[in-house]
């Protein structure tokens, strides 16, 4: 086995001349590979003590320090201390020099023998142990100048920093790098958290018998109006994007599926440069056909988004340890069932607290922030779900009150004071969708094949639209949406 | 309650005046719906007889004849007759012929009586019992002149028709009236059985440790090239809508996620108006770090297609009989492990029969056809996967074989003959993937922050994309993606 002043040319001639990760002689053929099972660092505690492990990690930190260079390996959030000392047998003088000089993020293969430390190992996830190095391979090798810091960006924002000496990693320099920033334990966390919310979302809903669809994301008629949407080139002429599959799921419904959702990419081409809109989102939408009242669906929304806390509590709870140790997150608090409450009733509430508006004003973005601390007080819950919207303030397609020609049959659920989806009964009559869309002004010759899905037997139904990002965002109180989108888009951004 | 003639202009009335789907009685409060408990009708057999149910079905047919009326109801793919007949109680002449009289489609809410029949019912799926109908509510009425007819859509295609008398519906007209076309049990069947290959990709990838991502579809350069791709008007610039998520797996790949999936569309602006184009799918990707050999990634997706085709052999037995009743479906064969070739044998099975080629070309379209035959009659597998294709014929990301210049460590895997994924261990040393883009006369400016992505540490990796359309399509042996594609996209076509 080549050690380690050696392998570290040797990896890299192989990798520029044989264009392969590991020496020829280990890939002639399929199973010819070293006979190393690797251990993951997660899982090295006192139990190997004493015994020898080959681990696959980063090179987070090295400090050379004369005949000693002290190393942190890391995997996701996971670390480690390594440390290599002259041995006069593998460790050389040129060994200890050549690791304290190999760069930060590297992909290594080390070899090395657990041993107990004398006292806790505080910099590292792996307290009780560490590694006494004894071949150390660059499987991989960084730039030695990286444009951001791990241990920078994913620095405590709450940390003691009287002086302001420490260096912040603002947000663009993170989003420009983001392949760096996503290494930070917060960010591993964070998107494994988010994959939780998709498999939970399609897990409950596929155990209520829904059926999963995909609806088209490129269109001949922007599907809520006009504004806000992305116009594609499309051969010899134009399409748009959707944004939304409103119109989709509506006629997966009026095509027998009975209960539907889909994940996939919605657009709106808004400019608004908040802590709370992207370009480009990823929405989980549902809808469903219901036999009497539309709070058969709105109930069901309302299950839906408990089961999903009550998931993200039993399965994500490490990854939110994790998350909080970067970011203050206040737990995530929720009634079962949900608080549900009309919209008079918001009205009243925030009159109370000193807030003008008339019976049929929509609620501002400040109100739904005050509303929601205020209900968090009276009720504490940071979830809740808001029925009966004025129908003035709702889209055309919305299903009127058949009781108050004022109120509609739609509702909006919150998360921390912030709409995480809105929702209502859609009109599936033809009729009586032409007559509210004239009283709104829509066209009706543009919107023809949104009418003509109904004219063949419909059964009433309601859904909603959930941004996947913001539930992250809201359900961590992280404070800006592009924490939570892999690779964000907004009016500025599209790269990386 | 109101009996079936009254009932009909009633529940119009309401639609047009009180704009809900119930009598305005039944929905004055949340709880307030009459006491009825809705049965399916694939649950209604010999066991209820005698019994009183309530259905929501659609009007699948209805035949007056005299004093009786038959009617059969449908639910998806099960259906149930149903017989009015005159008793001078609820059933009144004038109740006959409005029922025989209700557009076909209409979704009807019905009570009945549950009764055993003297001989089985040949053209419904409830063989053994008929409905004896004392209620009948018409709750959405179709219009009477559909544009196609659901028996016609749905009759088998091998059906016996010497004088060619049935009504053919053409691929046009059935995506023109898709919210119709859908309703047909072979539509109704295949769209859950790609639910399900959706839902097998991601659970088996779960359980490997794979973690699902999401990434941008609107991107600042060509992912894959400069051909093929749509321009997007992004505010006052322009953008690109993403031809596969290739760059993000790996961005994800060198941030640390070790194994990551996607789920998502993606655009291909390809004028190709074939029997397996689409220019917006569902791509099913996956990317993964691996330890010494891309075939640890390469026997993954093996493994994977086994899963899906034995998660589907269990599970969706009852859909692919359906299908099968329309579409002549040849049963899946596959290997478990599956069959893995290597390209050089491919070439000499096509030579021994009879196909002329260079050992570096790429497989022709009807070569690959040829070899699923030669395939399936020598090994007896619809499925296997191609290893080891010439460098030439593959993108310049692919890692070249480190001991054969001429060759990659890329594979192709197919289903009845037609390739399915295309994948390869991709280049993660930008030295090299300088190199080879140079080679292939890439301009490196316009690819610099994919490089730049390996600059800072990324172990080596494989992976690949699925195209969903074409795995349902292949698996079920279908003739064209366009019935495995909810809404599909091509050249021609963008509605609705």
């Amino acid at each position: 086995m080549p050690r380690a002043d050696q392998s570290y040319k040797y990896q890299i001639q192989i990798f520029l001349i044989n264009m392969t990760p590991q020496p020829v002689s280990l890939c002639a053929g399929d199973e010819l590979h070293p006979d190393r099972t690797f251990v993951n660092i997660k899982d090295v505690d006192s139990s190997y003590a004493g015994k020898n492990v080959w681990i696959r990690a980063r090179l987070h930190t090295s400090r050379g320090k004369g005949k000693t260079c002290f190393v942190v390996f890391r995997q996701q959030y996971h670390t480690i201390q390594g440390l290599a000392v002259v041995d006069d047998k593998n460790i050389t003088k040129q060994v200890v020099k050549f690791i304290s000089g190999v760069s930060k993020e590297s992909i290594i293969d080390v070899h090395a023998k657990v041993q107990n430390v004398p006292k806790p190992v505080e910099s590292c996830t792996q307290k009780d142990v560490e590694l006494l190095i004894e071949e150390f391979l660059v499987m991989s090798l960084a730039e030695p100048q990286l444009p951001l810091q791990i241990e920078d960006a994913a620095r405590p924002v709450t940390e003691d920093d009287e002086n302001n000496l420490n260096i912040k990693v603002n947000q663009d320099t993170r989003l420009d790098n983001r392949v760096l920033d996503l290494r930070t334990p917060a960010n591993q966390a964070i998107f494994r958290l988010e994959a939780g919310v998709c498999k939970l979302f399609r897990d409950v809903l596929t155990e209520k018998g829904f059926v999963e669809i995909h609806t088209p994301k490129i269109i001949s008629a922007a599907s809520e109006g006009g504004a806000n949407v992305f116009t594609v080139s499309y051969f010899k002429g134009f399409a748009y994007l959707a944004q939304s599959p409103q119109l989709y799921k509506q006629m997966a419904i009026a095509a027998d599926f009975e209960k539907v959702f889909t994940v996939g990419a919605v657009f709106r081409a808004e400019d608004s440069n908040t802590h709370r809109h992207l370009t480009e989102f990823v929405g989980l939408d549902l809808e469903m056909s219901f036999k009497y009242h539309y709070h058969e669906v709105m109930n069901t929304i309302g299950q839906l988004f408990t089961e999903i806390f009550k998931g993200l509590q039993t399965s994500y709870q490490s990854e939110i340890e994790i998350i909080n140790q970067q970011y203050k997150v206040e737990p995530f608090k929720f009634l079962d069932p949900p608080l549900k409450l009309e919209f008079p009733q918001a009205v009243k509430l925030l009159r109370e607290a000193g807030v003008e508006m008339g019976d049929e004003d929509d609620l501002s973005t400040p109100s739904e922030k005050l509303l929601g601390k205020i209900i968090k007080a009276k009720y504490d819950t940071d979830f809740y779900m808001l029925d009966k919207y004025p129908l003035a303030v709702r889209p055309f397609y919305t299903m009127p009150d058949p009781n108050n020609p004022k109120v509609s049959n739609s509702y909006d659920m919150f998360m921390r004071g912030e709409e995480i989806i809105s929702g209502a009964q859609r009109i599936h009559v033809p009729e009586l969708l032409i007559e509210r869309a004239k009283h709104h002004g829509v066209d009706i010759e543009k919107i023809k094949s949104y009418i003509d899905a109904f004219r063949y037997g419909c059964p009433p139904h309601a859904g909603g639209g959930i941004g996947m990002e913001r539930v992250v965002m809201l359900y961590l109180g992280l404070d800006n949406i592009r924490k939570t989108s892999l690779f964000p888009r907004d009016p500025k951004r599209v790269t990386p």
